[in-house]
């Protein structure tokens, strides 16, 4: 489960480790101890994915990813789709529509043109999908062996209705956690096309742009309190991250939580816990208990949201915890993610 | 003068080179037939380094630039500070005062924190100068070796004030063209640094937010028709572009372009051109000519604008081309740059 050891906090005589760049804790220690101290403004500060900007008549909301997933392809997507729903996925969990991305590209010299192609294809088609233009771009090229193939960075922004506030400081005891379908396919679909799994997995990437799912979702649930897309650092490190945010405590029960077959097969072989693993195309809700049925069905009828199913709920006690009631009926704490357990899935 | 050779127009089964990050003519023909077939949008087909976003109350204007300078370090600068101003600058370009930046980092693993820490304090106080907030950021760590140190994409925005048009298409004949400054600093500085000129050169990279400038410059010459900076391929390629664009001609005077004797002198020794060696902290302006005389005022009041000059005008002959009046009193045509010269500037 734990990726190599750094000591808490980085200090500036420290070197970056993978494990920086994971989600977790070490990425937390990275952003609180080393950027923010640089890099700060009340909406880097909030701790969501996304910015919301100010301006008189209305709100945009903006949010940036790299991606930097090796391979570039894989069972289900590739990094293009992943550089478009990545950061669409990111704007809708504030509750803005997205509708303008812009993509930088970093390529390294020798990259066959016939790969770059393929990876667009994938970005207009993904883009499409979320009804979003991809408004300007950059591209520069490294020499070969300074990069690896190809990095894609999205930014992409959306405007907010106004009076919508989803965020995660707004969970509340008593909300139910809903998520929109499996965890841990997007991870183990990326470390099987690596040939880490040491066997032959039919195990798919659900990278998908969310908005439409969102967007029926709040229709059906409009006081939805938090949205989030648990990427880096699975479900486990995501609720961490609200439970905090909240402070609130989260039961959860390991019985109601969606893991595919294969998926858990693979994590059992390995030793990892599906719950730490990365999705690309589903999506948390935390929403009001009388609403929770709707969210569900509302889900329920989108096809990204099928297998959609309620797994928790918020509680008083225990700020800032998430609690696992395990199959066995044993009660754990669910930390969030230490180390890095599986790089480059994103 | 000339990188290595790839025939045009770029097929799918050719390779990326390293011209093809130029900003030449290779950068162009990429985008044109690999990138627009997929990634199409007004914005991005207008030709202009920014998107202008419609939206019910104004218009705010965005843009996105990957920076892989190597060395991260050079007199002058850095690429914390090239991040900030390249995408300032882009912004400020557009007429719109650039509010809010986007920052999303690719760390190499080992990368000491102290270089990463030395960036983002070059990053905060670029930003502070630049008066731009920086609103939201991701973190991705590679494999050493799989990454050259660190590369940082920036997208930025801000407001344009109505009625405002300053795009690359508005140059008109008898308009004036201006620079704000020295050509070929940044380029020659961070050639110098890699200890590539063969001797030491006391030249500084000009990097520098440009918005208080351009904000001094528009107060003096409302009426001003195109804005921009010269950088990936200095000068020469980016008054090709204007050109292009406005579907005008345009003639300079060799004599009147201000340039570093240190840069002019290290040129001449390898055979460079100043005229297609990248800047990052000069704009050229190009202004009717009853607005001129003030535009270059105010310039030179300005600190980033004390070595402004007139350096030609807009002509009605020789559509979409650019002619240089030589110090000899010869007309050559200055082309846009064709390969790569200078790779990883920026």
């Amino acid at each position: 489960m734990e990726g190599p050891v750094c000591p808490l906090p980085l200090k500036h005589d420290d070197q970056i480790i993978l494990g920086h760049g994971s989600g977790g804790r070490l990425t937390h220690d990275l952003i609180k101890n080393i950027f923010l101290p640089y890099l700060s403004s009340p909406p880097l500060l909030s701790g969501d994915d996304f910015a919301r900007l100010t301006r008189p008549n209305g709100e945009v909301v903006v949010s940036t990813d790299c991606h930097i997933v090796s391979p570039l392809f894989f069972p289900g997507g590739d990094i293009g789709r992943l550089a478009v729903c990545g950061t669409v996925n990111d704007i809708a969990v504030s509750g803005a529509q997205p509708l303008y991305l812009t993509a930088g590209f970093i390529l390294e010299e020798g990259l066959p043109v016939q790969t770059l192609v393929r990876i667009l294809e994938s970005m207009r088609i993904a883009a499409q999908e979320a009804s979003i233009q991809i408004v300007a771009g950059d591209t520069k090229v490294v020499e070969k062996g300074k990069a690896d193939g190809l990095f894609i960075t999205t930014t992409g922004f959306g405007f907010l209705p106004e009076g919508r506030t989803i965020n995660g400081s707004q969970a509340q005891p008593g909300d139910v956690i809903l998520v929109s379908g499996s965890m841990g396919d997007h991870g183990i679909a990326v470390l099987a096309e690596r040939g880490e799994l040491g066997f032959s997995a039919e195990i798919q990437s659900d990278v998908a742009p969310l908005n439409g799912l969102i967007q029926d979702l709040l229709a059906a649930a409009p006081h939805t309190h938090v949205l989030r897309d648990p990427t880096r650092g699975g479900l486990a490190t995501t609720l961490n991250e609200i439970a905090a945010q909240s402070q609130v405590g989260m039961l959860l029960y390991e019985n109601t939580i969606p893991i595919n077959p294969a998926v858990q097969a693979a994590c059992e072989m390995l030793g990892f816990d599906p719950l730490y693993i990365a999705n690309e195309g589903k999506i948390i809700a935390i929403v009001p208990p009388d609403e929770a049925e709707a969210a569900l069905e509302a889900m329920h009828r989108h096809p990204y949201g099928k297998s959609a199913a309620r797994i928790g709920e918020v509680t008083r006690n225990d700020a800032g915890r998430v609690l696992l009631k395990t199959r066995i009926g044993a009660t754990r704490i669910l930390d969030m993610l230490a180390g890095e357990i599986l790089p480059r899935i994103c």
